[in-house]
């Protein structure tokens, strides 16, 4: 039912999209907090903010926290297929601009950002750069009003970077990604739970015993390998840096070459950001039994090309499992078409992981709304003290306290920096 | 489609049984050696075989290798509502005798259980006994030609010891419940993993950095309390035993009363094997946001029945997770109603859980086959070799080595014994 | 200096010694909390109470305990090479009658037996049940007036065991050695630290990344495998037992045969009570720089002596390492000359372990004081009742608490064990 | 034995010196191999270096392999304290200028320091930067020839950043103190281990089930809280940085503020790099028998005059261990009087740790043979190349591999960081 106040696809799913919205809730204390505090202060009054996000119980939870600041809030999403309906009815209901449905085409999503941006925008949120991208490209009348916008993600700030560098970046733009508390959650906590979930729930294998080779020692692969080790597998990691390498090594992983690697393995999960982790001389020495799962961002890890070119034949085994005959009868496992695994088997990110990230967008956009009339059209890391202020409010719902420096300390780690 | 050769819900459901059991056939290396050999040396010839098991792909795979041992397996399901009806038509379309329909009632159920006995078997398997028993208070006339049976549970033990203790048990029966290799696969390292698979998969909780409660340190327990510590959770033990307990302590967990921890938990495990682990007194001083979830066998570790009278409303929040406003406006939430949580939220035990205790199953019918005639109608041990054999097959399936000793070091070892 | 009321080495190093024994005495809360019982209730009064044990901190606290318990202790020592002569001197000081001189020879030693047992004992405290023996051997004038006796190691257990088989035991013994809290603490926990702090001692090798060869699973290998891990080490297990080699698998170890644990070690640490766990044939595999660590109680788990007829040469490179340079040149490096780690290199086992065995020492002394009179002479194990109390009490001093069942759970768990 | 050639304790040492060279070359591989390369390739010919480090046996392989190059170096010791005089005699014996005697006085101490610039040198090495600023202070005249130097240590580039920052700096530096691999090894897995070793050579604690309190969660105390965690204790953490205290949380550790952790912990270590983290108002909060370890850089971390002060009366009970009485009879434990735990009452880091950060030395000084003349007097960076080659070794070493990426992979990676 699209109207100029909002296209949904189904206004009757708001009860079931409420509950949803309300659960996530639960899991979302800092943003909780942050939202009390705009419901008190309203820095936002009077603002437009158009946000291009993922249309999800998590982001609903932002959404209506920007309101209560104050603003007047137009929502589109950032891709076709991970709006869940009901949310989107709720928020329409709550008053948000909403222009989103599932399995929406490429047409009509662009359509939707173009509802956004005709809200005349004062802030943009985003993840992945579209709307952002799209206003420099088609709105260039309205960029003199936004004060400011931030970007969700890596791929977003790439983009952006790229315009800043090219001179053309009309607004100063904070990199919500870049901060600790995002990073932190996100990468190393968030997918390091959720990607061992997706295995799981895809196979129901069991971990214990298990040789899993872990692709990858970034905070996504630390992440993974902590999370599999704690599952009672052994841990085999493969790593291209060697000071990741050794890091890796010294924390009583045992660290091989891909080639060696594909030998040992039962369990594959490549998070590496590179592209044929794993291909033909791969599954040619992996044993038959062999599972294996990406959990990188782009479906490029694992050679699914090459699997399938060499493959005798394969069939679907269980819903997110394809088994692949290879010429000499051995048997490989492919999870999820070798697209993220925790996003396509499992839930995705625990709310509890949005909540920062989340709650980095609130205070990032609080933080425009102020200052941003001054700031040059650069790309702006969130304010320290911001993002030590979301760790707090973290620590502080999890029951955990902060150390209180004395004076005295104050002036001696300062001394010591000063050089007494 | 009931017929004198089987009674199952679709036959045109076959193929996709096949899948199933394919793939959990790939998880239960050990299973399939033991197979090989029957297969090879066929001792189970011309005995038939009556079962009374859950109906499911591990269990079929079981079945598929006596039948390759020489046997004519008779099969009927242990619990209504556990069958796969597409197991239970591809076992049927591979010659196996099925009665197995999910839901069946329970006049269903018992009469499924009589077609299985009207073949007059020389061997029993059970799992919680009611074949047994019903063997033994209806067909008193077939009992002298039974060489033996076994039985998988704690529960079915439990009753056929009672059975031994009162001289009416008719023939011997193997407690394959109680050898190491079962015992180890299925409470600590099955229970520990699919506990923890079914609360994430019910909730979406990020674990790191989470309080919970494993009441219970018991081997169950003890796998729960691993898991979650491997997912990042601080962990408080609630044991009754002041040994346990003490283990526990040394192992790095907080030790607390149930009521302590019901005032730091954010998420509560029951795997106690006791009633009323969490009760009224707890709901009163539990955190808003907390979680409940009973891992142990029965439904009546937390009291349902109290949070229910002490709640001011409840409802749905997930389908796994129910809401319970408390007078106080603190919120619980209760999986899966209080029951098993890693059945009814996950997909119970792993495959490869089930491969030894499948195994051990398949090697005590064949040593019943040869030794029953002359036993004793008493309930033995899996002969020690026999369990070690299991271990050293699914070792060898590892790609673990177990150590062979030299002659002087066997002489050595049974001189100490001996006490030279 | 000998007289009739002791024998030791240095009167004069009675302070040094009370540093020591209230040094221990802060680590050892439970057996402080039966001092205290013992000294309120007078239990032993009386009574003489002949200890052959090894001379130390912890067990002066011991003797002293049982001293304000009322009785008269007399003190000999297990091994002449334990004695630590300030403590015996301090004791002596307290009005113990103390017979122990560090180094003493063997007929000195065996002459101090005899000085306790001319004191007419009415119970005996063992640790390797030399008086025991001796008693047997030499007064049975006065057996019939012992009331019980106590052991507190495996050695002696064994002993004792065959004494009672060949019907010549002459009074009830309890064999502290087996009970869990004893067991628990001393192989898991204590044997676990101190090899590994033995090990670092001696050689000051920094752990995080090494691969370590853990030679034998039981409690003592189970607790050093854990250690090795907490270290960052990466574990390698070597087990002949199959049910133990499956559980350090499904523990996440490597398990391999000792051949090729041989070939990929760097560390090996050797606790499986057995002899010639490595040997000439690994020795040959082993690579340049491997480390060999004894931390089973005999020296003979390490061929020491060919592994000095392989080598070209041999020097001590450090206090307790000695290099052996092979044939071709490689060097391996032999710790403690195959003694015990944790006692040669370390302290033996912190006094915290010591504080369970010998608060159930403390315990099972008092029972016999009380039933001892009308129990047949036989091995007994501590009534499970102390022993739960032992666990109770430490739990206490942890802070931690033990649950404390409703009337409704006891009867809840005896119905489940009665089979209603 | 003071000569034009060096100034020694006593040159009869030589022969022990050389066994604990050697012993520790066994730990060093990375440097043996930079050693051999050195040998070979003869990079350092002509040159003399001035080397001001520890004078230990970890420093003699470097200087030796500094020699083995083609350089003529002169040593002097870095520290009054901890030069060890076997060493110093067999570095003389080998030919290397040696000016060092344990215990020397201030002023033999920088007379030392001048013997060494009285070499005139090309190259310069420090730890802690007194040769530097002495050069700087004493000898502007030789500064013109020196190519470039090197720093070991935080303390010695802050001294030295201070002298660029303000333009007096002479010559280029390299802060090898501040490359990856340094940090790593030194900080977490050195630190972590030794500072668990001192704390149990100076009690011989059981840390099995001990409440310990990890003051600071940097790189330093991250080590420590792994070790802590892996011996079996339940780790508390204390930390004034949000986001560091959040990942502590996330990392299943109990985060609280300093005060209410006095109330909990058993054993307290510092690892701030801050003053008076343990104070007075802590102090009186403590349980009898809490003990107290620095494992920061200065002895300032624990307020040891306060506890003086406010102490009844103090005795030491243990080498290491000092009793403080507090006013109401608790006892509190102070281990080697506060000063940095792993040094004074273990052995500091192990060779392994001083192997990564002696080939950055040696690597550093070859490149600023080559390159020293061309580079302003600024501080620079160890050449990321040079540190992934260290790593790269050492891996080596380990038999671990780093990936070798394909030309695809290159080419996509730098494809993304450019943006297509």
């Amino acid at each position: 039912m699209a109207t100029e106040t909002g296209d949904v696809a189904d206004p009757g799913l708001a009860p079931a999209g409420r509950l949803r919205v309300e659960w996530a809730r639960g899991q979302m204390p800092v943003l909780e907090t942050v939202r009390e505090r705009l419901a008190r202060e309203r820095p936002l009054d009077g603002l437009r903010i158009a946000c291009c996000l993922h249309v999800t119980a998590e982001t609903a939870n932002l959404v209506l926290a920007l309101k209560e600041g104050g603003a007047e809030v137009w929502l589109c999403a950032s891709n076709p297929l991970s709006t869940q309906d009901d949310v989107a009815a709720y928020l329409l209901a709550e008053g948000v601009r909403v222009f989103a449905r599932r399995g929406e085409d490429e047409e009509t999503y662009y359509s939707h950002i173009r509802s956004c941006l005709a809200s005349l925008p004062d802030l943009t949120v985003d993840d992945g750069a579209d709307l952002t991208v799209t206003l420099h490209r088609e709105r260039r009348d309205i960029i003199g009003r936004v004060l400011g916008g931030t970007e969700e993600t890596t791929t977003g700030v790439q983009r952006l970077r790229r315009m800043e560098a090219e001179g053309v970046l009309g607004y100063p733009v904070v990199a919500v990604n870049d901060t600790p508390t995002k990073r932190l959650f996100d990468n190393r906590f968030g997918t390091g739970q959720s990607a061992l979930d997706g295995l799981i729930r895809a196979t129901n294998l069991l971990l214990a015993g298990k040789t899993v080779v872990v692709a990858g020692f970034g905070q996504c692969g630390r992440g993974v390998a902590e999370r599999a080790r704690g599952l009672g597998a052994r841990v085999v990691v493969v790593e291209a840096d060697p000071v990741r390498a050794l890091e890796a090594a010294m924390s009583g992983y045992t660290v091989l070459s891909s080639i060696k690697a594909a030998e040992v393995g039962e369990v594959f999960i490549t998070v590496t950001g590179n592209k044929g982790v794993f291909r033909k001389e791969h599954f040619e020495r992996m044993r038959s039994g062999a599972v294996l799962a990406n959990a990188g961002h782009f479906d490029v890890e694992i050679d699914v090309g090459a699997l399938r070119k060499e493959a005798r034949s394969s069939r679907r085994v269980r819903p997110m499992v394809e088994e692949f005959v290879m010429p000499d009868g051995r048997r490989l496992y492919l999870l999820a078409e070798g697209r993220l695994v925790n996003l396509a088997a499992a839930e995705g990110h625990p709310a509890a992981v949005m909540d920062l990230s989340f709650a980095d967008q609130a205070l990032a956009l609080q933080w425009l709304a102020g200052e941003g009339r001054g700031l040059a059209p650069r790309i702006y890391p969130l304010p320290e003290e911001l993002d030590r202020e979301v760790a707090r409010l973290k620590l502080e719902s999890m029951g955990a306290e902060v150390e209180v420096l004395t004076p005295e300390q104050r002036e001696y780690l300062s001394s010591w920096t000063l050089g007494t």
